[in-house]
């Protein structure tokens, strides 16, 4: 087999890790942790579904590829929770040397091209960035909701924190975002974030 | 909150159910059995990794949200599995019925938009429709491959039986059925598939 085409299944095989990848968000109806494959795909499909409420015009090509990709780093990285202070600090490093890494097994053209993908998302500046970062934080408080907010009361979530975060999607949908302050303020006031 | 937005937000939490829905297929590394999202996240990405590989000409943006959405039905139908005669008989009638329901949460015009690509999919004719179902195809088998073949053995699968599925890949890509070929060809030597 040419080494291109062998280069690409190592790659393809690799990926497969990231659904053994768990996140702190629970699945609808009370279920099991959400892993990192899952969360990537339920964002994918909801970029779309949701498109027309983009501040700015987006590629939304561009933004499914970026919700599939982004988080292909914490194969090595792990995943690290919104709310844990001392793993924030180091996640930027962890991540670095695993998108080296990972992203190094496809051809040299490929890298690139989903590196320089990756680096977008994470530099949130382009508007295809600020609506693929409006999925990652829509998604998981969905469900989350879906659950009476146990996510946020297992870990003693407080408004600031929860505002902190999902702040910043206003940026990428101010629709989505009166959605997202909705379901905030109603988890304020049944107790599952601390105000 | 309007009436369009709303339905979109109860679609995007109905399907969190499709990671609840488990295939036979084991993931790398021995690992616990597949859901219905992390097999569609994974041939989206592969998709677009191969892309170069399709026989024909391709629009990968429709190729991806195909490969994103095509098991969406088996929430209500449950995953059929390729060698499983007597649910294969059912398939069709359980999966249209599934079809309705699910989709028809969304907006009249969501719904007809997913429903005409879920359609296209399964028709099995335009250039995107065969690649998409080559990545249906390779992805499991490539899994299988990595542990061995067990999933083959487990349930007694015949040369006949994997060449019946898998041989329809070549119509989508024939460099990526040469990849098949010989993962079956090697796991009939070892004794994974019954010659």
């Amino acid at each position: 087999m040419d080494e291109r085409l062998q280069q690409q299944l190592d790659f393809a095989l690799e990926i497969d890790k990231e659904k053994n990848i768990f996140r702190q968000t629970h699945l609808s109806g009370h279920g099991r942790n959400e892993n990192d494959a899952e969360h990537a795909w339920h964002m994918a499909i909801m970029a779309y579904i949701f498109r027309e409420y983009s501040n700015e015009e987006i590629d939304i090509s561009k933004v499914i590829l970026m919700c599939l990709i982004h988080d292909i780093v914490e194969i090595d990285a792990g995943d690290t929770y919104a709310y844990d202070e001392d793993r924030l600090k180091t996640q930027q490093a962890r991540e670095d040397a695993a998108k080296e890494r990972i992203f190094s097994l496809l051809p040299e053209d490929q890298k690139n091209e989903l590196i320089a993908l990756f680096d977008e998302f994470e530099a949130y500046e382009t508007a295809e960035s600020k609506f693929a970062h409006a999925m990652d934080n829509l998604q998981p408080l969905m469900l989350n909701n879906s659950n009476g907010g146990s996510d946020w009361k297992e870990h003693g979530v407080t408004a600031a924190q929860v505002y902190g975060r999902q702040g910043k999607t206003v940026s990428g949908s101010e629709k989505l975002f009166e959605v997202i302050d909705g379901i905030i303020k109603d988890n304020i006031s049944k107790g599952s974030i601390k105000s």
